[in-house]
């Protein structure tokens, strides 16, 4: 991958282009991804009307559909956004947020992955075997799964073939995978699941990476995977628990280099 | 009560279970509402279509419902929710915003509290007042009334006895009655009326330790609010302002221990 | 304009009187614009319900209504909300946000500012250009457009005598005009555009000093953005990044003494 230098290349890339990220998120999330978002050197828009979706479209740079606080009139909205994104050929990330916790969000995750075209799937391992069709459990939005070990690695490489999307499974070891390559990134800290809508926030940085990333999707997800994961390992260093986290995390974001970044980000490729 | 053995053991036995709690709540709340669980060590889901509401009762241990950003298609999910809550046996918690200040508020909170049994109802004076039906008068979302006078006191009591839940009036002064018994908490600080929200944290708090407190939701609702009292005395301490109040609340919600509760909190039965 | 006295007195008055402000305002913006107005001393409430927004307009003493995350329904709460509180002869905020970058938005937010009789109109450059009628870009909900060059300053001064509002364009330089005066405000940080929603809680904190200013309107626009600023400017002193900001910001707007905000204020008459 030559992560040494495509890594800090995106970070920076990013913040000097600003793409704005078309989000349609839930309300959990709203404020966190659009101050990540902002924090990071991206330019987020919120906006869930479903006449405004090909405008939106039309300026945006990437599209972010998370289903974490779903409801009928916004399924209808995400299709035409998706419709409209893929139209105009900027990427789509689908979070599946708590696919598997109920009926309605485990046919919508599985109908926007399956029929809408997401260049880009990100989950943990729970929302992620919910999408592929395993009868998995989901603990509201909070995996029961391992995200690393064998099954759930073949699990991501088959939905990653049979969606042509970039899977990306998160968790302590973060698996990204185009249905043959697959990366492992190992950074992170635990107590970012200790701040609500981290996981979305990751979804958010995925889609400002593939706004500037190029064809490589596989190589861009990681890469914000590890942003995401090293950034988390700096706030760690200066919190005394989840709150003053959440702030150190917003000012790391903003503040990391590219030099930090290289010098930390622990990615690999998986031997076969 | 015995409190000092009970509240330190409620506490343990929430982050032991990490019980699921879904909550019905409003815009403004949400995010600090998941952030607060996830502090508490509890797992919060935030799901509000009605098509999701039986399955969301199926997985989660408690209810909160809040009708803080009330509109039609939102009671109607309420309604579906505490249905099926019901059924299930999971405790309810009800948290009134704003009855008093419109009619749609005040008519759908006393509904949801005579028709929908809930088990616990938890607001202001002001809210409490409105959905016993007295002609009150609500500032907003904010108190004109004050929580532990005698007058408010045995309205409280009275609500209870109608409602057949516990109610607990929260103030300067914390009144919890299941109708005939009365604690009173006299555990907080003034900086948590400056932070929003934070009555239904309250709330949401509450539904956590019902989930994992067994059949006296009177004592386990009096340990939930001097958990926050107590929670908010160790911030403050730490704070500037409410900004950095807001974060050392969650830090120390991560943090307190058994000890530090039981050595502060101040509970106190009501001599007859 | 005799700002030495009138500044200090409107924060003090605000303080004082604590006006409750009814807002209908976009999801990302709810919890930071309630939690700033509880920082400065005035009382939020949020509600969206259509039937519940003249029992709203009876209790509040100013009206925000802001299009960010716009739909359908909300559009015709806003409608009925206008009314009421035009009505009721308390003050409207508009807040188009994103004006420009759709249809809806765009021609909601001058149906709203040209039939539905806001007192006051704020954005920013792109967004007043496009409720001006002039074909700009926005990008997405941030500006392409500086506030004070002179093109932008005629327009905001036709747009205000056109809709009888007082124009607010907000940038690095804050215009201020009611058709024929002009205020420049020169205070803030390039810092308050790296946290979402500080437009937002412009706006929001502009109806609070509206709700208790009088009839010059002008004026206590000016006042509220320069207390914006001043409290940017504080707040960045203390601040190592956009999280750390937000935080010292909220401890600020409650902190700031009159001296404090009339000492740093930097206002003054456009010369014609």
């Amino acid at each position: 991958m030559g992560k040494d230098f495509i890594l800090g290349d995106q970070l920076e890339a990013v913040r000097a282009r600003a793409p704005l990220v078309h989000n349609i998120t839930n309300y959990v999330a709203m404020n966190w991804i659009a101050n990540g978002l902002l924090a990071l050197g991206a330019s987020p828009v919120m906006a869930h009307a479903e006449s405004e979706m090909r405008d939106m479209a039309g300026i945006a740079s990437a599209l972010v559909v998370n289903i974490g606080t779903l409801s009928e009139p916004w399924i209808a909205s995400m299709k035409t956004a998706m419709r409209a994104a893929r139209e105009r050929g900027i990427p789509i990330v689908l979070d599946p947020v708590g696919a598997g916790a109920s009926v309605l969000r485990t046919n919508t995750a599985r109908e926007l992955a399956f029929e809408f075209s997401p260049a880009i799937l990100r989950g943990n391992a729970s929302e992620i075997a919910a999408v592929a069709g395993e009868a998995g459990r989901t603990k509201g939005v909070d995996s029961t799964r391992d995200s690393a070990e064998a099954g759930a690695i073949e699990l991501a490489r088959d939905l990653a073939r049979r969606t042509k999307a970039v899977v990306c499974v998160s968790g302590a070891v973060d698996v990204i995978t185009d249905g043959e390559r697959v990366y492992l990134v190992r950074n992170g800290d635990p107590m970012m699941t200790k701040v609500t809508a981290m996981g979305c926030l990751c979804s958010a940085v995925v889609g400002a990476f593939a706004a500037v990333g190029g064809k490589d999707l596989l190589a861009s997800t990681a890469n914000a995977m590890a942003l995401m994961g090293v950034t988390g390992e700096i706030a760690k260093e200066r919190a005394a628990g989840p709150g003053s986290f959440a702030v150190a995390f917003l000012d790391a974001l903003a503040e990391i280099t590219r030099s930090d970044l290289e010098a930390r980000a622990r990615m690999e490729w998986l031997r076969p």
